[in-house]
């Protein structure tokens, strides 16, 4: 039923694959991380060429338009990845393209795209602001307008993060999602393999989660870490596409993103930007036995990243798994007691009451590592 | 020659060969990135089961400790990451291990090998004192103690990294060294492939170049962001091996450390410790057609990534190589001038000096996106 699902729409499990090719000259795949302390996958987009997926579609969709001979001159709007992602891809193929980002857009990604000589504009408070002015500017002056997510190119470019996650053989995968584009690729790809596809949207930035609801109204999205996903207007192409295929959105609070970014940062040494870490912070609440979550980007303020650093504030660690033990051989029980702390006891429940402390020592010593950074104020 | 050389000393390239089958069933490969703006390949650790490298060596020495029936309890000393591998290999084996840390070791290290279940001794100033104490206990108790980097088994193992960089066919390697368990591993792994292996100290934290040198005498090591590598007295057998087979050391200064930790965290999206930027920071002086730095831990505290990212200053950006660019197609010049900023002119020596800005919008966009978060204060 799926293939037949499928072949009705304007993109196709074989657009994907095309665009595989096409790319596999220019980006290499991304690697997959297992988050040991997650229990999760991560598919690292955030060591993608620009720090994120976005460089996929971009690249696909000049690729694509040269192999029809359209050679006219390209204009974007974006929040800050697309933007960055055609940049490169035009460095890359040698064509200029004119970008339009909202104002607020985060520095990192402003500097991203001049960095890589593409015309930057700034203009509006949102994406869609920016999306308005560069349709006006495309009208007026015969430029592409490429859309960040609801095209068939970038769509089944970005489908190709599906393809490289397929050889996990997971059982969920979950993907973040802003206009859609991501997710429907993604689900392009791995759909017809039985893979459970599941989106993350964060709570009050959820335009896609209403409209595959029904709920069409417009409404302005929250401030949110997560600047790259926040869409006013979802994709209609996009919303075709999961409608018919994606399994699930997931909600996810505020806190539980910025808390995701922190342990990723310090446990996992992986840094995302608040739309990257989105994925894995609803992945916490799906079961799977083998689950990859998209870490979709990396692009985030150091100053946004020092600030959510800051705030760590030390907790008791957690408890891994029991294994059997073998005993020390010979060895005085006492003694450890006395010269060593046994920090095996402690849990996220009973935090820093160490139970066979009882020397001098032990006690100065106990505050030191019954920190672990992972809880931030 | 070379493989005469290295057959009179105690660790072969067989050695390592052997370690790395011995570790197949517990470590995947950590994976290779290409840092574009570096020009360098990174090797990246930081990705590794506990945050850096040491669990390699760790994990190995076990493992032939197992094979030739020694069932001692084992005892280490260690800056941090040593201690951490060995206890998440300790965890997985299922065997009891006490580690003896610095009480000025890193939270996030402390916090790792609590996590895995390992006794945790903070015990003196520095990893030599560590070291003297752990030695002690060891004698009173009969227990092995493992060297973190004098040992042939951690040697071996370290030199996994090595054969894992031999498939990108490096001209250049380069490895931070503290004790020198690493770079001795790695130079094993690659020598007769006629790698150039260097390695990499910081300044006033150059035990082993200065013994490379001939000059043994003790000195106390500088407070360095690479508390990883500051060891006072430098291995024995890990320097003879050095001395045969190692091409160069550079000295990297603290501030270069600093800033190419801030680079790669906002850059490249890679999370490393002080010791883990060291040897990317040296390669910045060496060059090569194909580099590879190893990046080999990520377990830095968050309040130091934090105050590193706090203050990064805004800088232009950097302008990328030229290619052909095909110009707009009926794209009037003088309204570009008037709606766009044009960012490719811009180089690191004429900062945010736009050359075809006029309207008043041009202006206010200028100081945004001129901005690059490469340089801090």
């Amino acid at each position: 039923m799926d293939s037949d699902v499928s072949s009705a729409l304007p993109v196709t499990a074989a657009d994907v694959l095309a665009a595989q090719a096409r790319l596999r000259r220019y980006l290499d795949p991304t690697p997959l991380h297992y988050a040991e302390r997650f229990g999760c996958w991560l598919k690292l987009e955030s060591l993608q060429r620009t720090g994120s997926y976005k460089v996929r579609g971009a690249m696909n969709a000049l690729l694509a338009m040269r192999e029809r001979g359209d050679r006219r001159a390209i204009i974007a709007a974006s929040a800050g990845n697309h933007a960055q992602g055609l940049a490169w891809a035009a460095y890359r193929l040698g064509v200029q393209v004119i970008t339009v980002m909202p104002q607020c857009a985060p520095q990192t990604k402003i500097a991203g795209v001049a960095h890589w000589g593409a015309t930057v504009r700034l203009h509006g408070d949102s994406y869609d602001e920016a999306k308005a002015f560069a349709a006006e500017l495309a009208a007026q002056h015969d430029y592409r307008l490429l859309s960040a997510f609801d095209d068939p190119d970038v769509i089944a470019g970005q489908g190709t993060v599906g393809l490289e996650i397929a050889s996990l053989m997971p059982d969920v995968v979950l993907v973040p999602i802003g206009g859609g584009g991501l997710a429907s690729g993604v689900v392009l790809a791995l759909k017809s393999q039985g893979v459970r596809v599941i989106g993350a949207q964060v709570e009050h930035v959820d335009s896609m989660a209403r409209a595959l609801r029904g709920d069409s109204e417009v409404r302005e999205p929250a401030t949110t870490l997560a600047d790259g996903v926040r869409v006013k207007v979802p994709g209609a192409l996009t919303q075709r596409i999961l409608h018919e295929l994606l399994d699930d959105v997931v909600i996810v609070r505020e806190a539980e993103l910025r808390e995701t970014m922190v342990r990723l940062a310090l446990e996992e040494h992986v840094i995302a930007e608040g739309a990257g870490a989105l994925a894995l912070a609803a992945g916490r609440r799906i079961a799977g036995k083998r689950k990859c979550a998209v870490v979709s980007g990396g692009n985030v303020d150091a100053g946004v990243l020092a600030q959510l650093l800051c705030n760590v504030r030390p907790r008791a660690p957690r408890k891994p798994r029991r294994r059997v033990q073998e005993p020390l051989p010979a060895t005085p029980v006492r003694m450890l007691d006395e010269l060593t702390v046994a920090a095996t006891r402690r849990t996220r429940l009973r935090p820093a009451v160490a139970t066979t402390t009882t020397s001098a020592t032990a006690r100065t010593a106990t505050p030191a590592f019954a920190s672990t950074p992972t809880e931030i104020a």
